[in-house]
């Protein structure tokens, strides 16, 4: 961490400085220069103090931290990749995993005809939503402790795990007790009441990037998953809100590199909400695994026309099954296979 | 809600249109471009039917929305002003408002000393963290339970009401059974389970917008709170997301006049979190007041360098008492007064 | 355009919204609802009539524009794909087009090397900065005219077409008296003067993305170049400004499939410029290809430990090789070559 | 400038920073941390130093700039305040100076109508567009030469001096013969042909900030006109380009106290722009002068409905008496007078 002091700041100024360094236990190196003083506080901590401890002395102009602020998530902490095994799908290895199936759940019917569907084209984890959060109070929230019924019993019949989002910390366990991954959207990445209860569950988590939250503060909410002692934690992105108005959210496809660069932990991409639009899936898809990540989440609805939820981003099976086979070359473009 | 055909759409996808409108009990009216139909649906409720249903329809080009999608918050619904009260203050009123306090209770003394600061100065409510949403797992995250009953204790001692952050939705009760007012965090803006115990609570809330939050998305989550019988919602800018690196967030001052032309509830500003820095808190207090708004909240520390949270936007009790200064002239100004 | 009257409308002030489009000789239909009245206005120009016309009148809510208000850039303008030639290379072709060398010219030994190396690993257009649009007046400006005689030395020397920047509206007939192809930078995508003098000029010209500005407004940039006569236009994502701090620019990959969708010209996608790291170029630049990018720019340096300017950001040969190899699966798996 | 470099970087990777370091004439001072080095690079002139130029160098993880990279126009380089002199009217003094006038000139009379209604109601500057950037080609570009005749007419006549819109570098001296004060546009706020030219000019400039740029980036842009010789610049905020879309532009409070923190310049604030919507203007209008503005710059059309540019935005003259008087204690509430 870096302290500028003010040009004329006094000497008493900069000993308080460097006093409180010394009772938070840090080292202290003074770089005098010609108009002002730095002061260099060193220690392998200090990334987890706040800069508003020494910004708020008198004389101080800036506190600059170096540290990055996240720890367990970070490839300093881990520097092989974590590979996440989601009731035996490996994800974080050589094959690229597909997950998908319908945003929500909304009857066995559409389930389990969603699940043969996206199985048959090469997915390997269902993915329907029986928690919904969304924007208004008036529209459907789910079909809750039925869909998880459901999804076990769909899970159980065709044969995919399944991954399905929680939304209350209290329904952690419950959630847990039919799924075998657990996803945290966008909204609630920073729920830190959520995070705590997830990271003490047995199961994998995917954490899907807050839509306005900077990678930093994404691998600091990681962190407290994996500070309860959750290891298996899946990144997903799935776009951050710009300006731009011609899809929902900006899919983020440099996040990519940069996790791969910063963390240890395996890296998926949602191409549908970020685009909001079906016909514009596939070139995100495509780019998102040329851009290295270790898979895709992606919303297929048996009949996109009658979806209660997200119809107009859901792709039908045979646009999925279409995917899957543009997506196999770039797959082996990068090494990988799908 | 306006649906817009591609160029070429055939007699029958438009047919489509129209069957599914009817379906939803819409009032229908075709227009006939000459490139293109354009379809009219018309309804009191089509603020609360997503586009998607069209959008996804063959031969449709677009789904454009008229109506707004919130409702209980809006000034369609109520058209005079709501004033909430919060033990006997009244937000929405004449008055201007403030509310002070530290970011959090950090021990007895601590926290009825900067109650005592704040009332003297004109203060009229209270505010004190006990539960505290951190970015990083490894930072004090409140007093919590103990938090609650030094804040009880503290108001019956100094005479203020008392407003304080909820931030998982088991805990509702416990915090309601404590403070006069809650508070809802902007990272828990969309967290619906914790808005919808909310809303069942007969306390006032105050919601913060999400950071990254339209004020369409901020008044629909207004409605969550609504739709649960809670009348008493008083909601606070306190900064958005942008590029701009020089503050936290920037306060978007027009959110005031906005509100105030779309919604009959009160609006408050925080400066203390949009600012980041104590320095940059009285310009934008006094501006927000200008702007139109009901009340402030601002952070005050005893002894802001030995603050465990934020210190480096939190006043000290001098530099409040100032400020409340600085603002009599400009709420006369607005023909209130504070 | 769709004309929402507020609730309450008087007659006389519907009549006035109609009376103002017929004297635009726009087809008017009035759609009556329950609680308002609805007016849409039909022509084949409404997307370049403004809103704020109606949106101005006594009685009106919100003025929805429908059609999209760029024309001659537009898929509806022309069907077809857009080939532009660069001097015998042709962009938006099956060939993936990559551009390369120096972000500026410095010297001739520095271009003449780089034009080698990049020519050798399979680049087809050579690309320097003789005009360099720098942040501070303190920065280095460029070579300019010297510059602009460097690139054309160079040019006849390794046989490589040009692309180099302008920044002043006046001289455009200078570059274009050296070059093969002009480019307009992210800070002059607005800068209507020079688009002005720039359509006006025989040469084809890359569009780059102002770094805030929506895809809508810069397919208006491209209609003034094609309003001018120019058709010959290349457009450039090269990365908008977000709240993300781990790059320089985000880098907007549905920029890619969205114009593809709505635009008849070539896209390309400059990898250099959002990452601002060189070990971020490679994943972006895979994924630009994989969403459908007709090409790619990107800045070599011989070496770019020794680069004036945006040296950090620029590939040694070395690793230009190695990107290129690379990239070759990634456009055979999108049936291309490059 | 700091210099972080990556755990385990060799004494050799070390020295190349030193060396490069001392290449520069900067002072380095070495911090030996339990992890890694961190670098000090000391001098007055590292704020002008790219950070790419020690980032390329092997073993280097980040570089970190103290120092701010604008100079001239910084409260470090001149401590009291600029005032500009605008044909007689002071800016920055204590009265708060109001520029008013149409978006754009149409005619002798709808300019000459708002120079004597604007005038009565108590602003001193007139403002009117005679170029006028627009986004689409086949909008109205302004009367140009024409309308800066009439510019000069009415000034003449009404008795104000006058400021108006530069687009074209080689326009600057033909605007400069007839206007008091230029005004640099959002668009071109990195326009630095333009800012060059206009720095040679006598005249006082406007300069915007361009809509998605930094308060830094502004202050840079701002060191072009005063390192042209410059000294009379008024810096102008109108707004930021963020997610929220109720209005047209966030105007930034935030930047009125940051900027009369960090320079010396004068600051006005134009309201029209940010908000697009005439309703509101007054609320922004107020907010700006208790937040420490030195002026605004409002359009006033004599009727908004015929306006041929942003009518919406445009108050009617009735409306900005209205404002003018709303404004009167807002300014005595700072100790100003209107």
């Amino acid at each position: 961490m870096i302290v500028e002091m003010i040009t004329g700041a006094s000497p008493k100024e900069v000993d308080d400085v460097v006093a409180k360094a010394q009772s938070l236990e840090l080292g202290v190196q003074l770089n005098q220069g010609t108009d002002k003083t730095v002061v260099a506080l060193l220690g392998s901590n200090t990334g987890q103090i706040p800069t508003d401890i020494f910004a708020v002395l008198p004389g101080v102009a800036s506190v600059t931290r170096i540290m990055k602020p996240y720890k367990l998530s970070s490839r300093e902490f881990r520097s092989g990749n974590t590979v996440v095994d989601c009731g035996g799908v490996l994800i974080g290895g050589e094959r690229i995993v597909v997950i998908a199936g319908p945003c929500a759940v909304e009857n066995r019917n559409q389930l389990r005809q969603a699940a043969r569907e996206v199985k048959k084209s090469g997915a390997t984890i269902l993915r329907g939503g029986a928690f919904k959060p969304r924007t208004s109070p008036f529209s459907f929230q789910g079909l809750q402790q039925k869909g998880l019924e459901l999804l076990a019993e769909t899970k159980a019949e065709v044969g995919m795990p399944v991954v399905t989002e929680v939304v209350d910390p209290h329904d952690v366990d419950l959630v847990a007790s039919y799924a075998d991954m657990l996803q945290i959207g966008s909204r609630n990445m920073q729920n830190y009441a959520l995070l705590t209860n997830a990271g003490k569950c047995g199961l994998p988590v995917v954490l899907k990037r807050g839509f306005a939250c900077t990678i930093t503060e994404w691998l600091l909410a990681a962190d407290y998953l994996l500070a309860g002692g959750n290891n298996n934690v899946v990144l997903c992105e799935r776009g951050i809100r710009t300006f731009e108005d011609s899809v929902r959210f900006s899919l983020d496809i440099s996040a990519v590199p940069v996790l791969k660069k910063n963390s240890h932990l395996p890296v998926i991409v949602d191409p549908s909400h970020a685009a909001g639009h079906y016909s514009l899936v596939p070139a995100i898809a495509r780019a998102a695994i040329a851009a290295g990540a270790d898979g895709l989440i992606i919303e297929v609805h048996p009949n996109p026309k009658e979806a209660l939820v997200d119809g107009l981003q859901s792709l039908s099976p045979a646009n999925f099954a279409a995917l899957m086979e543009e997506l196999k070359p770039v797959a082996e473009a990068m090494g990988r296979y799908i």
